[in-house]
């Protein structure tokens, strides 16, 4: 008898139809014998609906207010997602963020999880039925409604099952498992069957939107095996695991120098020109820019010249609006030149866990988009992935020629 | 500097326009120097929406499960009114009701609120914030998200009034005030400017919708001056308050024998025909009754022929699938013939606290019935109210001839 964390998008439960398809598929899931918890998101275009809501009654909606509005999506489907199992006579209980307990911290629209308490959930496995837990929402210490940010419902999942012990997480979406490259810019993108935490977690934070880079973070650090897969195949989908040394070797993918081709085309570039090259001027940009809460993605530093340096970073187009202002002051309080902000740029990664003991894959990358007059704004490595900033309006061009340099529609 | 509570009705939140009316209102009323506290509905249809939603899904919605998601109605609005306050330049705060801590008992679809926690509150009041608190909501002692029933913000509102001490509670709806009878039967219905609450607890309880009758019971019990007007005219509504003694010789309305008629269209009817009449048969049947938290209205028992009697009561529609189940059971437990059901019945009411000391009201009442050839099924009395079980396609001419036996249209 395993214990299972199931977590259905929006997609997933968009109408009754497809609430008591996935109802029917969780109650399989207990009927064979497993414990089940699922965790489910705002139905289809909910939450798009309420912030149409929100923008007819202002264009300045306070965080908290946004938070408390937006949380309303995830109850609505723990509410129905009851009801259908219910009706399928499997006993069933929904759970709001602060009923269970996702504790967070006081950061309104993308908290992070502090800790989840298994009390509840447990009480109800153990008299036997399934707890539906809001996805996407958390509580404060002082019992403010916060919610963790688009695809949230991935980390309520993950540590949900963390929290449990969970043997398996299940993340069902609209989509077979991860891709090679985003099936709907490269035809031939292939299924990939294993990945560790560290790809994952690269192809996440570089824009394979199929699960959010939180909780790859999240499964990484609690060791929570992930299985992202359809909700309305059977087909088994792919599992994220360990390193590559503990994944049984007759399930391994064969080992790649790189693995996928991801894209983010909703990225934000700022540059600092001419800042003071003295210590602690990048620590007072970044710790500014954290403390307004902005993810910062890549960052680049030119080498310095007369005494003045640039500093490039990106960030995402949601952040943009903050990290402009945040940036703007810094830099005036610095003594900087300007600041430079152009929305309409794309990031285009490979990743690959085999990268680290190959030379010649950035090569290859750079050769690739070279080939097609593609121009490389700013690069950025680490051990498993390789960034390039390009035009928006080239991204889709570049992954496609990357995913064919590195041969990755081939079975290998 | 008063303490007001405000109530919001949902067609008082329906769209956009109007929830940004209400906040201007409610606004002003904080920027004349009151202490103001915002109660509100779920907008317009959205009720109705999500039990179209659940009806999809299943045709026996757990009791829980709907009040989860009922539940989000409210927290649509008061986050809504938030943002449309705030954008005013008025500091507010949501709150939901188990945030606030509005205490139920453990009941699901019309829980009784049993205590609130005024802390929150005041926290938000003192901090110069105007709280805007969900109606109809609150929560059991085990953390479960309860509702109250239909009207059920007006018990909150009154509530929250009693809890603050509040020195009044408005209750802003789409009719300019409590009418002698429902304009949209009678047209020439006077709009009420002052009522006792036991006057407004008869009215409630026989059918003016204008207030929910434990709101009105709230009111009486902890002695909350109400004021019933309209969301959308300045003019003053109709004020009720403690016993006629204690209201300003001034502001006194004229004392009448008859202030008001009312009528209630979804009765249905109850007979256990032919029970035996032996002690404690009358018990069994309305314990079991309360134990199904059926409201059981009017109770008719009939002279007992051959040691056996027949009972009649009433109850609303929406508690007769229950009820009827319930009478069935004990009606065989205890030997009864038969149990006879009627769901198309109306009652209609007169109302006023001058009755007590007028003999001829009844006569009055029946005299009128009898010369409209309206045939009268059960009839039940208190001390300032008299009701009759009429068939509910002939209410509406009751309704009428009674307005006018009493010459309700006059001012006097």
């Amino acid at each position: 008898m395993a214990l299972i964390v199931q977590k259905y998008g929006g997609s997933s439960v968009a109408t009754a139809e497809k609430m008591k398809h996935v109802a029917r598929r969780a109650a399989a899931t207990a009927q064979a014998g497993n414990r089940v918890v699922v965790v489910v998101s705002a139905p289809g275009d909910m939450t798009d609906d309420l912030i149409t809501r929100a923008r007819e009654v202002t264009d300045q909606a306070p965080a908290r207010e946004m938070d408390m509005l937006l949380a309303v999506g995830e109850q609505v489907s723990i509410a129905l997602l009851s009801m259908a199992l219910q009706a399928l006579g499997c006993a069933a209980t929904s759970l709001a963020g602060w009923q269970v307990r996702v504790l967070t911290e006081p950061v309104h629209t993308k908290a992070r999880i502090l800790d989840v308490d298994r009390g509840r959930m447990l009480d109800e496995l153990n008299r036997g039925r399934i707890p539906v837990v809001a996805g996407f929402q958390g509580v404060t210490a002082s019992g403010e409604v916060t919610t963790l940010g688009r695809g949230g419902s991935d980390t309520t999942a993950v540590a949900l099952a963390a929290a449990l012990g969970a043997d398996f997480c299940e993340i069902y979406t609209d989509v077979t498992g991860v891709f090679t490259a985003d099936p709907r810019i490269v035809p031939d993108a292939r299924k990939l069957h294993r990945l560790t935490y560290d790809e994952m977690l690269e192809m996440a934070s570089s824009g394979a939107v199929v699960l959010q880079t939180r909780a790859a973070e999240y499964a990484k650090q609690y060791e929570v095996p992930l299985h992202v897969r359809s909700t309305f195949h059977e087909e088994e989908g792919t599992i994220i695991m360990g390193a590559r040394a503990t994944i049984p070797e007759e399930s391994m993918e064969p080992t790649r120098v790189v693995n996928a081709v991801t894209h983010d085309l909703s990225v934000t570039k700022l540059t600092v020109v001419d800042l003071p090259d003295i210590p602690g001027v990048a620590h007072r940009l970044f710790n500014q820019l954290a403390e307004a809460h902005v993810n910062v993605d890549m960052i680049v530093q030119t080498a310095s010249r007369c005494r003045h340096a640039d500093i490039s970073f990106t960030t995402s187009r949601s952040d943009a609006h903050i990290a402009i202002e945040a940036t703007q002051r810094v830099a005036r309080e610095l003594g900087a030149a300007r600041v430079d902000a152009e929305e309409g740029v794309a990031k285009v990664s490979v990743v690959g866990a085999g990268m680290v003991s190959n030379p010649g894959v950035a090569s290859t990358m750079f050769g690739a988009l070279a080939a097609e007059q593609i121009n490389i704004q700013m690069i950025s490595t680490s051990e498993i992935k390789i960034s390039c900033i390009v035009s928006v309006d080239e991204a889709q061009r570049a992954v496609r020629a990357l995913h064919r340099a590195y041969n990755l529609q081939d079975d290998a």
